[in-house]
């Protein structure tokens, strides 16, 4: 964690800015390690989730909510953690001013009251922008953003270990999906098993993004479960995507319940090819885009599919690199990527999706499980 | 929803703004309709959720991402619609730059390029105000968060109609939990069985926040469901709170697996007495703080609490009016209170929930749901 915040320094090079005050969720979880559950949506008793002040190669404080102090407790010694009230029932609630009285606070403390700040404009809200001017009218503000997201593209051996583990969860949803899936279940009811055998896993909830479609629904390649009943000779197709602590997995797969027919069986094996020609190709300096190709000039006369056939997995869902016809990005190692081909005709859907790792001279799959498309 | 959007015209009466450009995701909801699914965090390929732009008695639009359409085809026909190219895979992502194109030109469109904005500062990111204005000058902005809140303090009846569903959902929760609980459950497990129940109702997934704890895990008064085992005589407590489209829900359950203990018969009569202490008590003209203290006080001696003894429920989970001991705000009708009063001693903890609409002379509770100690 902390070698990720002085890798702030490279960004200092760009922008010798005097510290950075950082609001981004992903960019906080990034580099301090504190985790927001988005899962309810924003907390009416938080301004911001969490404000990160980072001096260049030195000290940095993380300012969060005092009702966070599991999260917190969890967090690498070296940060400076300043809580400030958020939910009270004695008195009326403060939390924004309190959160502002700590980040003035912080300001003052690290001698930044006439200092360029590094900022995420994008994840800056005019309230606390306005009140910081108020108070240190000599403040200037530089929108650091896209330097700060370059910063995630290769993941650390921690951030790898998170990514594993969440794909993990992605490995054990896909085997039960296998094993429980049977004519006459509803999306919903099998999605249940899903969850609940990646939740028991895990020990806890977790937030859980997901397609889960069957039969005709494939076709229109995502979607969430509802009360449709999976009848014999149908698609199912399961795109797990679990957030855990802060850090995303990702795979897909689908199968058929029952016999499969001969259509379905070609385009899972055309797939699966296309999905295995991508991971053959995934090494140090070759291009985003020359995967993309690869999969997609695989699967040209039998179906297509209108999305990417890729992305970044990491602290967001879908970051660099992009894996798109545009991206000249060349991988290198420790970049995470999901490759996810797919087809989708004649209301009929294919995709299958796995988890690499880019490694010094290939890449190394996160996601164990084989997909099959039946479970016998 | 379009008598919503005209009740702005009593913020314009304290603010004489030209127009509202609002971004609060639940001033969205309230005003607009439209909904954007927070449950998987906020979306890589938005700026913000959505923003809408509303001229005082008249005109009024909404910017959406054209990811967004399956949400945006229910909402009511006078509204306007802006979408903006969000995900693409064709061409490098530049969905904040599109927002702010379609932002730009309905600031021309409605001829507020030199006009004062009603906006909400702590919902407004810097990157929006510094692009508006470097395009529009004379673009004035005040601040009427507080104001806009203020409106939504009573519900329209489509609201509670709306509540009303998501409250059922919890009524449907708390049967299923009821029905199911037996020892040697894990709370993961029971809790699966309570969220599969109240996802086949709704007919699909939605966002559902839930204290779900058993054993001494309830003298804490909450957190999520665990691995751990429940045994008999053990207490269970569900407080479910789920969002239905934007609109919450929110009741408390709390159970004992076979045969309850002298106390937690005791307890649980106590905090069923104080509940109903407090529903009879509510009507129009009387404060919240009345509330708060009837139940506190009915309480004392046995137990206490350390939480709020209730809130109010709308597009938000906790919102006005907070039932609480500082709060000498008084009822009225439509306002929609949900009353959650309990007991943690001794590890073990029991916490009782209703939700009620304010009536002309009294309330009517939207929750259906009858408490009972055990399953018979």
């Amino acid at each position: 964690m902390l070698s990720r915040l002085a890798r702030l320094a490279t960004v200092h090079e760009t922008y010798p800015v005097d510290a950075f005050l950082l609001t981004h969720p992903p960019t906080i979880r990034h580099l301090s390690g504190y985790f927001f559950n988005f899962e309810t949506g924003p907390s009416p008793f938080h301004l911001l989730p969490a404000a990160l002040i980072a001096l260049p190669g030195s000290d940095a404080c993380l300012i969060a909510a005092d009702t966070e102090t599991g999260q917190i407790a969890t967090l690498p010694p070296p940060l400076e953690i300043k809580l400030y009230e958020s939910y009270v029932y004695e008195r009326p609630l403060d939390f924004a001013r309190q959160f502002q009285i700590r980040l003035h606070e912080m300001i003052t403390q690290f001698g930044l009251s006439k200092a360029c700040l590094g900022v995420e404009l994008k994840a800056l809200p005019v309230l606390v922008q306005q009140e910081l001017s108020n108070a240190f009218p000599d403040i200037r503000l530089v929108d650091v953003s896209k330097e700060v997201e370059q910063l995630r593209l290769s993941k650390d051996p921690d951030e790898l270990e998170m990514i594993q583990k969440a794909v993990h969860l992605c490995d054990v949803g896909q085997e039960t999906l296998l094993k429980e899936a049977r004519p006459g279940i509803s999306e919903l009811e099998l999605f249940s098993c899903v969850r609940t055998a990646m939740e028991a896993e895990a020990g806890r909830r977790f937030p859980l993004m997901a397609d889960f479609v069957s039969g005709p629904r494939t076709g229109e390649a995502g979607g969430g479960p509802t009360n449709r009943i999976i009848e014999t000779g149908e698609l199912i197709l399961s795109d797990l995507t679990p957030c855990l602590d802060g850090y995303w997995g990702d795979t897909c797969q689908t199968m058929v319940v029952g016999k499969p027919s001969s259509i379905q069986q070609t385009m899972f094996q055309r797939v699966k090819e296309a999905l295995h020609l991508g991971i053959q190709a995934i090494r140090p300096g070759v291009k985003a885009s020359a995967i993309d190709q690869l999969m997609r000039d695989h699967l040209a006369g039998l179906g297509t599919y209108s999305h990417h056939s890729g992305h970044g997995v990491g602290v967001v869902y879908h970051e660099e690199p992009r894996i798109v016809p545009y991206n000249d990005l060349e991988l290198s190692p420790y970049m995470v990527v999901a490759l996810e081909p797919g087809i989708y005709r004649d209301n009929q859907g294919v995709r299958l999706e796995h988890v690499a790792v880019v490694t010094e001279n290939g890449c190394e799959l996160l996601s164990r499980f084989q997909h099959r498309l039946t479970a016998d």
